[in-house]
């Protein structure tokens, strides 16, 4: 791992105030005994610290009550069990805790913070002289967005606003000491979740100093080579995720890009141009002599999308393109004539390389890897790389194409239709995904949805799911940006 | 109940300091997996605060380690299951946590205080990433016992050193802010284990004060009329259990005698008679017409042993008896004429009424109960309560009677054995009776033991049962007092 002490102190000082905010739900007069449970509905999503008010009935208690508590950001959590659980991620994320109380009446005060609206309390054992009353609990919530800081959304369609309102709350919970990508999980900074945050905090909560931040915490600490990582820890100390995926080291480029355009902010792109640049140079190893990307069987070597039946090849050749046009545009806002003159012609190989090998013409459609695989995430990023019109976007909706699955591919697609300027077909597909979500009962929008299978999970079971996450605040940036009044 | 501000502020004014002594368990270098386990070995029974440092080896930790914590005073605890367990009281007092770790390395302070020598930690679920690694705990031990204020005891027998070295570790570890009766299991003051607790002490640490404080606090937090009751709560505020037993009522009379014949302190036995006096009085609602302790079927009317099978009437009469003669002792201390002459005559009439009643002279045994039942308790309480000689003692051996399974009885039957002049046959049913738990290998004496069934459990499974009980610590006032060179 490389460490830049200057871009990490400076990331240091741009360390957010947490706000924070006392919420409060009611218990019950209903006393439990042995096997009883309580629900507090905290009547919205929030992220903090909890604190327990506990008394009870009947004789001076002779025994510990022994407690299961379980934190769900949706109801439907709450019936299901860790112990059924069986994927490939950790249990451990389950925000699920045993508690012993010793002394009553009390206020647990629990240590961790957790991502929830509701509180299951449940007595696995207490002894018979007395019940438990759960008089109610707290919640100290945290987010470095400032809600006063939040810009108005004009609209008079009461759907979108709700949308709209359901995405800012996704990003508020979200903002803490950096852009996580879920407070329930992974509670990280990870580059390509970054991306999208910083799009729709510019059009909402305004805190570029939190993308800066983000933006000197990638560049401060590095995989060997000046390599960005996928995604970065903050605690015990700053360290790079030895986990590096093709996709998201090159997202660096157009999220300082993004910044910059934002901004205005001269003195960090220059500072942070040889970070990004990196980036594109390193990339250049994932391609054949021809200009195209290998593929690659190594699980994860390039994101796209949590669909584990897609094929990445085409993806990552549209991504490196998307974000090679983002590195020509610092180029030459930075007069770098010489990184300029390279990329366009490294962008017209690439390019060419796309169209002659990936392209199935009978199809009219983008295939990726040796089975020539057809898939929406191809065609998307292909649009967005500028290597072809939206024609394809109609095509693969009648052919047997692999299904996107997250919000975060939604969000590419939504992109793509309004780049090439179906922006009627946009609001229609933000509408009905994200809005979709809103019909369920989305307090937060979630990390995975897909509408023909809304019990999805590529992790091998939901109770693992993040249901409010970063990367599906979208609506935040496309109804504010394209659809205001 | 009744409250004595200015015997519950005396009570405050003895409260003692607590001694603390770190006490350090090495880990392992063997990093663990989902599902592994290590147990740590502190080496020696303790009572106190845990502190455990974890490490790692890996990739940086990406997901919480959630692990499973078990406190166990033996070893054989580690292999019980709490879900195993479906007894009557409640299994809150089993000592296991589950616990997730956020950030790692850390150390890990535990809030709660365990009676524990070993602590087995088990992965329940962890990340792929990494391993974990257990450098080591920390223990910081509590008790208000002072070493350097106990007495040697002297002796060429080995094993009696060891079976007294035992002996008075468990009193020591329950020796807290009172004298606990196992600081695994209830972690609270009883009077009858209070009596033998304070015996041993006036042998070993002479923690006087310690039995003042407690007397006080007894006389401090009554049940209605002044009674006694069988326990004491000390937190949130001090609060008398609302359980009362015959016996444990009554066994603060002795108490109290055995404090001021110990200590001398006439002031204290002054101002806690009336309490003590108070127990005789409210005993008489429990005697029929002719002085027999009426029988009942209320469980835990009388406590004399936990044998679930026992019946209490005769241990219930032969208690009173034992206690009758302390109150006279009292009275004729204080020259209290009255009381004294009153005593002398109920003491006469209760003692004939178990003679006509109780006396089974064709097996030569006391029974109890309508079914007549003979039990070891009956015959050891009427010797203690000055019936009868030592004969029942030798022909109760020969009878199927109900057998101790406490060493709180057993303790009663070698103070029998003594007072009729049986010294050889005392030391022998020590030894053998103790002496036992330590071939077994306890580290502190057990709150059960039955040779005959080393497993049994009134509660209906062992993982509730106390292994370090101080109605245990008998060998630490006997030895000292009948068997020292």
């Amino acid at each position: 791992m490389e460490r830049n002490e200057t871009f990490l102190q400076k990331a240091e000082e741009l360390k957010p105030t947490l706000h924070t905010r006392r919420v409060s739900a009611l218990g019950s007069k209903t006393p439990l005994k042995k096997g009883g449970s309580l629900t507090l509905d905290f009547g919205e999503h929030l992220v903090g610290t909890v604190t327990i008010r506990l008394a009870f009935v009947g004789s001076h208690p002779d025994a510990p009550a022994w407690l299961r508590l379980k934190f769900a950001e949706r109801e439907q959590e709450l019936s299901e069990n860790v112990e059924d659980y069986h994927g490939w991620i950790s249990a451990s994320w389950v925000q699920q805790e045993q508690i012993h109380v010793d002394v009553l009446p009390c206020e647990v005060r629990l240590e961790r913070r957790y991502a929830f609206r509701y509180v299951q309390l449940e007595v696995l054992d207490i002894s018979g002289k007395y019940d438990l009353v759960v008089k109610g609990a707290d919640c100290e919530a945290v987010s470095s967005a400032d809600e006063a800081a939040l810009l108005p959304y004009e609209t008079e369609d009461a759907f979108l606003r709700q949308i709209d309102a359901v995405a800012c709350k996704t990003l508020h919970e979200c903002m803490q000491l950096v852009f996580e990508d879920g407070p329930k999980r992974d509670r990280r900074l990870w580059m390509g979740d970054l991306r999208l945050q910083a799009l729709a905090n510019y059009q909402s909560y305004r805190n570029h100093d939190l993308v800066k931040r983000c933006l000197y915490l990638f560049a401060g600490s590095t995989l060997p080579g000046g390599r960005v990582g996928a995604g970065l820890f903050l605690e015990p100390e700053i360290e790079v995720d030895d986990t590096a995926m093709f996709d998201y080291s090159l997202l660096y480029v157009p999220t300082l890009l993004d910044y910059y355009e934002t901004t205005g902010d001269r003195e960090t792109l220059t500072e942070l141009w040889p970070t990004a640049w990196r980036q594109i140079e390193l990339a250049q190893d994932h391609f054949d002599g021809r200009g195209l990307v290998r593929d690659s069987d190594v699980r994860g070597w390039c994101f796209v999308d949590w669909n584990l039946a897609l094929n990445k090849q085409a993806g990552a050749q549209g991504i490196y393109l998307y974000c090679l046009r983002a590195a020509e545009k610092i180029a030459e806002i930075l007069d770098d004539a010489e990184k300029s003159a390279w990329i366009k012609a490294d962008y017209e190989k690439k390019k060419r390389a796309a169209l002659d090998g990936l392209y199935d013409a009978a199809q009219g459609l983008f295939v990726s890897g040796a089975e020539k695989q057809v898939s929406w995430a191809s065609q998307i990023w292909m649009v967005l790389g500028g290597v072809c019109g939206g024609d394809v976007l109609h095509r693969v909706e009648k052919a047997e194409a692999v299904t996107m699955v997250t919000p975060y591919l939604y969000h590419h697609y939504v992109q793509a239709l309004l780049d090439v300027g179906e922006k009627e077909k946009a609001l229609q597909v933000l509408t009905e995904y994200w809005g979709g979500m809103v019909k369920e009962g989305a307090d937060t929008f979630w990390e995975l949805y897909d509408p023909a299978d809304p019990n999805a999970s590529p992790y091998g079971g939901t109770i693992v799911n993040s249901y409010c996450h970063a990367w599906s605040c979208a609506p935040a940036y496309f109804l504010r940006k394209y659809f205001s009044k």
